[in-house]
């Protein structure tokens, strides 16, 4: 999703960002305990209890030892621990490298040796020098972790140091304690639930952000499957509604709403673009307004939701067919290879009929009106030009077929319910010829398409499978990335650098309320 | 000097400690902006300036980039700077790291690398990661240096940094600016004095340390030659006063003074004792009233400066010699081969001359007739055990003969006037059969000795040789170590931990002062 686009022309909106001043979300606090020392096997990434602990262990250490804490589960926060020395008064500083991590992985792997493609300023450590003990080290930064590794980098021969009173002092826009959690006969599907709503939990902050560890930042795609999941359980609406204030206060000089925005030190659109991020602020608008009935906001932000549809139906060809040309990429998934028209064509369609439902209740009648007739259009051409026949699925005009396809194409309803169910199970059926969904956020779609055509069973196995490999796998939170037939994947060229709580993989909670209960 | 002594037991006299909470020592401070950007060649660790700097410059910098930069001499103090991004917004944090060096050669080492025996924890480095730009980074550590690197660890592809207002926010109780130098028609003498008086400048903080780089503390052999030095030129006597007293204020039971103390968070003693050390409380303490007529101080310290001669008076046999038994270690010069033995018998006498002064002064004129007495037997002792009539030089019973035995028995003044001048005439012209001084420590006594005898041009070569290397070899302060016969040696196994600004080397100001004018 990398881009550069310097030069930009972004206009404020000043009575939505007035608004905004209103929409201050309270953080909720927790303070949580390391519950054990143990130690991690290079080989099998396991942890292994070596030491439990209470409030009121104390741990000493010598110069050059080191040694992991396990915070019991998954955090999202700031830390503080008291320190002392034993042994002859200090002579030296202290000096210690701490090193945070959400799996255990980042335990045994070395950030020094790190050479992905993203920053490496995103792994979590601290070097911290101490001139004078005891002392409270307080670290305010927000980390994201459930393991820490503490090495001391040196004191003296003369002395050592103890560590006590350590404490991540959690951040939350909700209570994960008070969530209600689905209890059935399965028991691989309530532990599903529980991480995805966790999940959840430790990515709702000031705002909806992708990941707590990394890149903490608002996205237009997270935000949408984020709200979903949300109404499903915390109801926490007034973030969704800040969310949603924050991409319209400030937009391209043409209208359109940036992929991302950053919040601190202002409100900040980043200059990355991406046509289907972009119109899901129509669909996320709608089911906003269909949750909470809040009228104030359909009317401030149905404008901007439009500005997204008007600037992209100028890029429909008269044979309704949307053309990605330069400067308009899309996001769909992590995916090189994929031929992505087919899946932006049901973005589109998906879309615009969510913006037809919102002239609607805006009484815009002939706007509606408008898009309906564009989207016959586009669903014309969606079948014309990528359904085939003999295959029963969907194809690119570069012959590829790909789950990205199919879901969306079914997801937009394009064709009748039989067509769009006899695609899903031939999906379903299909022999890894497709191209696969490369992250959660695609399982989602297809796993969402297979409900939509009433292929439950199919859509409960693929998500047992998909989520349940990552809980097979001890993950506390879902993951930004998960390939089932390749252990420790990064499209960044290092696991290290993948973020283990991801928004766009907690949708489970979503799916399970929607479609199963 | 590395000693570890558990279990001592030390006791407070409370009424010495109620008199510090009347010395707070107030700390002056001023604003220091980097002269230039320069680079560091590797071979001649010359520095080079590469861009001059103003307090309008700015400096650019994108992710892995590294410069150093010049604060143009030598500084103790904390450092601020600016940090601001171009490029695209932020979309990862900035993690920086931070190496400051007293000399170049600290910025081509690697500090990663460094397996000296001390702690690595005085290698004076930061890593900081900053989550949110613009923003001011304010280091309240106490840092020592003239150069320092920077180094971007990483940003991301998106952007770079700007770093602006870097001040170093210096420290010292005294203003160096407000000094007063000679001016004589030898330049290297000036300049050795102008670097001496800058070297005690930086060491005098809240207390006199050893080095503001390492180990920053107060240690009672610097404090007399810093002492010295001050009287002849800041003249901040209070600062002496306030070091006597915490020497005092908490001794081992037995009354003996430690050879350093920790001040934060609290008054520590060290349970390092060297005799030596000990002793010079007493001449310490007698030059401090000499020169401030403190009636008051004298009469609070005076059993404390007693207590050290009482201590050591039991360790003198019917021979009139000095005994160095276990746990009664001294140090006289950082010198593995040295025989410390007639050295020690010098410092005994030396200060039991001092302590005959006050005991004098207290009107005790029979502890005074006491120790005049054991002075003399002592000298006796001395001349008959040490004295080499073939050599016309002091001897250890070892056969060694050094600088250090010389120098000390010279100053404690055993043997008539002749005799000791002919003895600094063997030693000044002897031609490397003696062990040689290894410290400017040892170097200080040594052209101490020769000025008292009357040996002035020995003693200002002496002076300007050694002191005057340094000056060649570019230094802003004097240093801890320097052997002019070996470049960057360092007794701790690198010269990254060596201390470049250290008090006891600033004597030439007291010695060009006293012997000189």
């Amino acid at each position: 999703m990398f881009q550069v686009n310097q030069g930009i022309n972004f206009i404020e909106d000043k009575s939505l960002i007035t608004q905004l001043d209103q929409l201050e979300i309270p953080i909720l606090h927790q303070d949580v305990r390391p519950q054990a020392v143990v130690t991690v096997n290079q080989e099998d990434q396991l942890p292994q209890v070596i030491q439990p602990l209470n409030s009121n262990s104390t741990l000493e250490m010598a110069r050059g030892e080191e040694l992991i804490l396990d915070f019991g589960d998954h955090q999202v926060g700031s830390l503080s621990f008291e320190l002392e020395s034993f042994g002859s008064p200090p002579d030296a500083p202290t000096k210690l490298q701490l090193s945070f991590g959400e799996r255990p992985l980042e335990m045994v792997g070395s950030f020094a040796a790190y050479d992905g493609s993203l920053s490496r300023s995103w792994l979590q450590e601290e070097l911290i020098t101490v001139d004078v003990l005891p002392t409270k080290i307080n670290l305010t930064r927000r980390y994201c972790f459930r393991y820490l590794k503490i090495k001391v980098v040196d004191t003296s021969p003369k002395y050592g140091i103890r560590l006590k009173e350590l404490i991540c002092h959690t951040q939350s826009a909700v209570a994960f304690d008070e969530a209600s959690f689905i209890s059935t006969e399965d028991s691989l599907l309530n532990e599903i639930d529980r991480i995805s709503q966790k999940t959840l939990a430790q990515c709702m902050q000031e705002v909806f952000e992708d990941g707590p560890k990394r890149d903490r930042r608002l996205w237009l795609g997270d935000l949408r499957l984020q709200a979903l999941a949300n109404y499903a359980t915390f109801q926490h609406n007034d973030l969704v509604k800040k969310c949603l204030y924050l991409f319209a206060a400030k937009t391209k000089d043409d209208g359109q709403v940036s992929a991302n925005v950053f919040v601190a030190p202002t409100l900040i659109p980043d200059d990355t673009f991406l046509t289907d991020y972009s119109l899901f602020f129509v669909d996320t608008l709608l089911e906003y307004v269909k949750q909470t009935a809040d009228q104030v906001t359909l009317k401030a932000l149905y404008p901007t939701a439009m500005a997204q549809v008007a600037l992209v139906q100028k890029k429909i060809g008269s044979n309704g067919m949307i053309q990605l040309d330069e400067g308009w990429s899309a996001f769909i998934d992590w995916q090189e290879e994929l031929d992505k028209l087919p899946a932006m064509q049901g973005v589109v369609i998906y879309t615009f009929k969510k913006a037809v439902e919102l002239a609607q209740m805006m009484q815009e009648s002939e706007r509606g009106e408008e898009l309906i007739q564009l989207i016959e259009q586009l669903e014309k051409a969606a079948l014309s030009e990528f359904y085939d026949q003999d295959r029963q699925l969907f194809k690119g005009l570069s012959g590829q077929l790909s789950y990205a396809s199919q879901s969306w194409l079914v997801l937009a309803e394009v064709g009748s319910p039989e067509l769009r169910r006899s695609v899903m199970q031939m999906t379903a059926d299909s022999q890894g010829e497709l191209v696969e969904c490369n992250t959660p956020y695609m399982y989602h779609h297809y796993v969402a398409a297979l409900f939509e055509t009433g292929l439950k069973e199919a859509a409960t196995a693929v998500m047992k499978r998909y989520w349940g490999g990552m809980v097979a796998e001890g993950a506390d939170t879902f993951w930004e990335i998960y390939n089932p037939n390749k252990a420790n994947f990064s499209p960044y060229g290092s696991p290290l650098i993948n973020s283990y709580c991801h928004a766009w993989s907690c949708t489970p909670c979503y799916l399970i309320r929607k479609y199963l209960k």
